[in-house]
């Protein structure tokens, strides 16, 4: 890695995504990457991590066509003028025009809806707790940058139906909860939970809440949202269900989108330094590397023992690589660090003789001496810590970059250093429009969910009178 | 269930996916079905048992766009030849109309290449073994059915590469080694390793490999293939490295595509029976299901113990569910026979009372007590036994439906009842046109890889001299 964090967070996360062999840009269509090995066992263990939560909340996984036919997408009018402009449209199968045109989703819900209609018959039918993961595709107009925005991108879509509204509020709230352990407590990424202004809500959504965290550069990244779609979408798609007391009613419906791609691109924004990737344990595709360090004439004694804890560890359940490579201990230690592999075992003939192991922590590039018979023990130790270290220091980063402002003029001068300004906001969408095209693109990004924020006194940029306390950020 | 497979197996296929709610066929694209969670999770464990086998062989994952742009799709000309009929095309993106238009991912050769031309540079970048898995799609003209073939359909596809075409070759081996230990071992399904006619490869490959396993009805389904590219794609795409004498050389190419759509609808026809689903054990989502057997005044007694057993079968790490809804015992026996739950435990007061547990065996409809000790025990020992027991059956069936034909009549009346029809042939295009138009769409399949058959005498058909033994099939 040549290029600082601090210096070029833009450049140095080009230069991580391809020193790191993460994705490739180099694809001949605009908006759309190839994920490298690298990422990809990081984001299937993202998937793992997020299905593994979404199953044991009673969720199931579930597959729709990756193709909408226009006469199913046209039904949600609100939905198709948030979503029409950024469509990609397949017109032609082999030399047949198609008469019925198909979209490629940007998302499912106009898909799925029609069948939940056959599906869902009466009160013994519901909940419905589905998901289903893979590639959505929207036509973005804005700039493109690998893992924050594409136009092809990996995600997770629930799709779940309630009997009543406060059943479906319940499922948001429990959405939020999984965002929170997945983002979190696993992945050490903080992140705000706002319920999103009503001109900023999912085309469809009653509620929308937003999962934002925080960028190096000061830039918000929405990681996930969910949704309170109530019966907007079983009116149009005729979704009804009888009832205990035998009368029809529309149920109430929900989806969650968490974004695999981004919560990726977060980890290795936030955490990572100028060393390279840094990774949670648990989400490390390699979490252990061992690196002999060789001298002449006492190779086979090192190599037998970098063996032996490898199996010693593999029996462990510990996801480890003998690094046996012909190059230099030097080398690996440069190649691991970029790659992020959590904890390096050092075994040279003094930790042979000795019985010991030299253990480097890649969070805070430290080392210390572990005696063999103790390793596991004290892995176990660095990979809570890892996670701790990481997501204190995310913390950190975020708390001082969210700055109360008082005034316009306070306003225009924090948004310059970015991050998160906090305020008094009047609650119209022109205060937020001017806002926006004032303060260098800084959008209200929404209150904060479960907060007892009150507002006080006057909107910070109009002098109205405050109605609530928003946040307000520039947006990736 | 009420229609029996012995004698109607097409409808029956058509109850099972229903009734055991594992696709839907309503959605309104033809070809494109939805998967729902019964089949869903079936196939996510197909995924996860084919991947663990292509880690252990040291692949990795990656993944590529959905979409190819077309000037990459056009550069290897035989590939186009055998594809443009058949690939979907997205000509438009929101209002505007792309000026190179994008076809849906048929296979990837032709999206994955160019950037192995980027990535190879010399012989230390080698070998290179890669999958991606996930959805391709095909604009069937033939006649579509749910898994067995659609428009859009889920596999994996590995691309490999190598610097000798002998190391390629053993690619190939490994290949079906896998093959063998997925299909066969894991899933209980026996097949043919059939090495294809020259006029039946993959568009642009050496040599092409087919696992043909057989159905119920007695028609061939081709449940994955492997191919030998050699240097054609190479070639194409400039894909070469510097060897260690300094030389530059093209590298040496395979892909494997083991169907995943298609292996499990193989388990559903192959392991099916009049009451729906059988599973091999490792592969039901449901591995034990208990059903608590209730009388009036004993309910709690009866529950404490379910839960215990749940509990105690969950610690071995055992996929188990207490059904414990609000119906008959013998509504849910029916349920969890439909859906294929391997192993079901009933619990009554008297099991209750005598320390017991009732075991049904889902394969053979066989019912045995069992102390509560020794259940952990017997559930291993009939978990091997199912997977034994439907290969056995599968092994069966397909050897009596294996037939060695000598003469065209021969040929022609064995057609009637379907099969493999085993044959000594000529080896000439001509005659196999000959056969498929008037044998009822039998078609030459191959000859058995690695197998010492010799052929003698005189082509079952023509009558010129024979040169191999190959099988004969109608296929899906």
């Amino acid at each position: 890695m040549k290029i600082k964090k601090e210096e070029n967070f833009s450049e140095w996360y080009d230069e991580v995504l391809q020193e790191a062999e993460l994705v490739d840009i180099r694809y001949n269509v605009k908006g759309f990457i190839v994920y490298r090995p690298n990422i990809m066992r990081i984001i299937n263990q993202l998937y793992r991590l997020y299905e593994g939560e979404l199953d044991r909340a009673g969720h199931s996984p579930f597959l729709f066509p990756v193709v909408i036919p226009l006469s199913y997408f046209r039904r949600e009018s609100e939905h198709v003028e948030g979503f029409e402009d950024e469509v990609f449209w397949v017109t032609r199968a082999g030399k047949h025009e198609l008469e019925d045109p198909l979209i490629l989703r940007p998302t499912s819900e106009t898909a799925i809806y029609p069948m939940y209609s056959l599906w869902i018959r009466n009160y013994r039918d519901l909940p419905l707790k589905y998901y289903q993961s893979g590639s959505v595709y929207r036509y973005e107009t804005k700039a493109t940058r690998p893992l924050l925005r594409g136009r092809e991108f990996l995600w997770i879509e629930t799709h779940t139906v309630y009997p009543t509204i406060e059943d479906a509020t319940e499922q948001v709230k429990e959405d939020m909860k999984i965002a929170q352990k997945v983002l979190y407590e696993e992945c050490g990424l903080p992140f705000l939970m706002m319920d999103r202004p009503e001109w900023d809500r999912f085309a469809g959504a009653k509620k929308t809440f937003g999962f934002d965290t925080l960028l190096p550069d000061g830039r918000a990244l929405q990681v996930g949202t969910t949704h309170l779609l109530g019966d907007n979408f079983s009116k149009v798609f005729d979704i009804q269900f009888e009832d205990k007391d035998g009368t029809k009613k529309f149920v109430q419906q929900t989806c969650y989108g968490p974004g695999i791609s981004r919560i990726a691109a977060s980890v290795i924004c936030i955490h990572g330094d100028d060393f390279g990737l840094v990774l949670p344990f648990d989400m490390a595709p390699v979490q252990v590397v061992i690196v002999p360090v060789l001298f002449k004439g006492e190779e086979k004694l090192v190599m037998q023992k970098c063996e032996e804890i490898r199996k010693m560890l593999e029996g462990a359940g510990i996801r480890v690589k003998l690094d046996d490579r012909d190059s230099s201990a030097g080398a690996k230690f440069y190649y691991w660090e970029l790659m992020g592999a959590p904890i390096r075992i050092e075994i040279g003939p003094k930790e042979v003789q000795e019985r010991n192991a030299t253990l480097f922590r890649r969070d805070k590039r430290t080392r210390e001496i572990c005696e063999e018979k103790k390793l596991i023990d004290a892995i176990s130790k660095v990979a809570k810590d890892v996670l701790n270290f990481l997501r204190r220091k995310a913390e950190d980063h975020m708390n001082k970059n969210t700055t109360e402002v008082a005034t316009k003029e306070e306003l225009l001068g924090s948004s310059k250093k970015g991050g998160f300004l906090k305020m008094n906001f009047c609650g119209l969408k022109e205060c937020a429009d001017e806002i926006k095209s004032q303060a260098g693109g800084f959008e209200v990004k929404g209150t904060l969910f479960g907060s007892e924020n009150k507002p006080k006194g006057k909107c910070a940029w109009c002098g109205k009178r405050a109605t609530q306390v928003v946040y307000v950020a520039k947006s990736y």
